[in-house]
């Protein structure tokens, strides 16, 4: 039941997986990240369909999501085509989804894989990138978008550049979230990019790669679609067969493991909007560096952002603090712990 | 019509003024801060008349405040005696006030005038010192309670003692609000306490030191209450004449002008609640400084304030941070920016 590839075009496989519990309240599991308007008046998963939207280089969209968010989907995405929204009966992670997607695909078609809670400032670097990366994954390479860095950033995984290639490199190692020390080398030695989760795969490599690193993962897939059915725009794997999965990450099932790995190097104005300090980074700043809604007050403050659903805000003295108030919710925080709201048992029990 | 005068008992005169700006939002013009329970189940001003309330020292109290909360007055104070709410026809700072209550006295009452706002954690050490300063007033000294410092606050006038008297000392300066330096000498050199708004006078000389050193403000006051009219427990002074006084402050119309100002120390766990850090400073605090009501979450923060009329408050990673939520109000305040709310427009607007 493959899909019909358009040659040369790249097919964009959107995943709307993740809790989004680091920026509760504002995000619910109800309605987590890709689905709220957090910059500007479309949500994350709008943009990152308009992102890829240009029908001289991308095909029509597919989507990978979960049922809680099926409604909010159809809300938000108009006129999927029949099929392109892949049911993930359970959650299992990147490798798993991405799998579903391309075994719904030709073998020849050239899938891009976008997270769909991250923004990305500048849509042409990104489409130009996307292009480079299709123009390696057609020729076997399994392609990630490499972030270039521009912080000591401790929170992610890196990618370190190897030989050229003809649009991109060759990965020459994949390296764990780093220790400060390492992060501050990486961010000036010029080799070391961000594993920023976009990838761009040939179906039939991915899928290939996938059997050879993770055969009982690869069947799995292989089986829930192929018992799977569709049901208007959305179609749905076979849940035994997908609940069977041993869920892992993309990186850690596939990119690790492969010696195809390559890398397009992308300065894109990316950010993950892992938390309100990442949200606080990409929304537009006075010369203190606060942002505010209209209605709120902050008197020598610096670096300091409020989000409110309605309650008035008055901030005094503050530096480096993220106010957001939501559904009757207070969450108040410093930019250096807004990485760990998901420790609050608001957050937790939802 | 003057009240007569209970042989050694020690008037107290509460005073209601004040608008409270730097407690916003809980703290309203509406409602200001002798009048809400801040620190226990008690308002601050039912905790003042507590205070005073042992009939083998105190005789029944006068209250002087502003019209706009007598009905609070009435809610909280039960039973004050005919003509002992003196209703201030408009705010014209304290010694206007105070003199009101002492015309309205026999001239050979001692009367102990207390704020109403302040917080004092030791009764006992409290009425010792009344005690002691009434003794002194009795020999027609004008007393301050004289409060000994904890911390080299800028923020208060200071009191030099002088030489000891029968149970006290002479004044030998006031000192107004210091620098920081001289403000660490101070809180080591044993000899300079805070000016803490509670004195002792017999009503007749501070009259007699009024007229001398404010004529013009004795004069009308006099004028004031003998135009006056009684209305159950509330004595209304002539509106007229109490608004042509040029308003000022006890300190600066008599206390700094008068050879008689004595002090007598007093260590009783006083606070003026002048703003939400001080409140915090009063509040039962766990091992991390941190004070917050059942509901809300603090994880790692130290030094921090939650006050909350109902939503719950999570707070992260924040030092030194003061969070209220009152009536659809949010404010976040640094503990050192904390006696600047009342910058804030939203504490002037109300």
């Amino acid at each position: 039941m493959a899909q019909k590839t358009l040659k040369n075009l790249i097919h964009p496989v959107i995943l709307c997986g993740g809790g989004g519990t680091r920026l509760w309240p504002r995000s619910r599991r109800s309605c987590p990240k890709p689905f709220l308007p957090l910059l500007g008046e479309q949500t994350l998963f709008q943009q990152t369909l308009a992102r890829a939207s240009d029908g001289a280089v991308f095909a029509a969209p597919i989507v990978v999501a979960g049922g809680d968010h099926v409604s909010l989907i159809e809300q938000q995405a108009e006129g999927l085509d029949a099929g392109h929204l892949i049911v993930e009966p359970c959650a299992r992670n990147t490798a798993p989804a991405i799998a579903l997607a391309a075994a719904r695909l030709d073998r020849d078609a050239v899938m891009l894989v976008c997270p769909s809670d991250h923004f990305i400032a500048d849509t042409r670097a990104f489409v130009e990138a996307a292009k480079a990366a299709a123009m390696l994954a057609r020729a076997d390479w399994l392609v990630s978008l490499a972030i270039t860095p521009d912080r000591p950033e401790v929170g992610y995984g890196y990618i370190k550049r190897g030989e050229a290639l003809e649009s991109g490199y060759r990965v020459e190692q994949f390296v764990e979230k780093p220790v400060l020390e390492r992060a501050l080398e990486f961010l000036t030695d010029g080799s070391h990019s961000w594993n920023g989760g976009i990838f761009a795969f040939r179906a039939g490599a991915l899928l290939d790669e996938l059997a050879k690193h993770r055969p009982q993962m690869a069947q799995l897939v292989k089986d829930a679609v192929a018992k799977g059915r569709l049901d208007g725009m959305a179609f749905h794997p076979d849940a035994a067969a997908f609940a069977a999965i041993d869920g892992e990450s993309i990186d850690y099932a596939v990119m690790e493991h492969t010696s195809r790995a390559a890398m397009v190097p992308a300065s894109m104005g990316w950010s993950d909007i892992g938390n309100w300090a990442s949200l606080h980074d990409a929304l537009a700043r006075d010369a203190q560096g606060n942002h505010a809604p209209e209605g709120s007050e902050l008197v020598d403050c610096t670096d300091t952002l409020v989000v409110s659903d309605g309650p008035r805000v008055s901030a005094l003295g503050l530096k480096g603090v993220c106010i957001v108030i939501d559904g009757g919710e207070v969450l108040v925080t410093s930019r250096d712990a807004a990485p760990h709201v998901g420790k609050l048992s608001g957050a937790k029990n939802q």
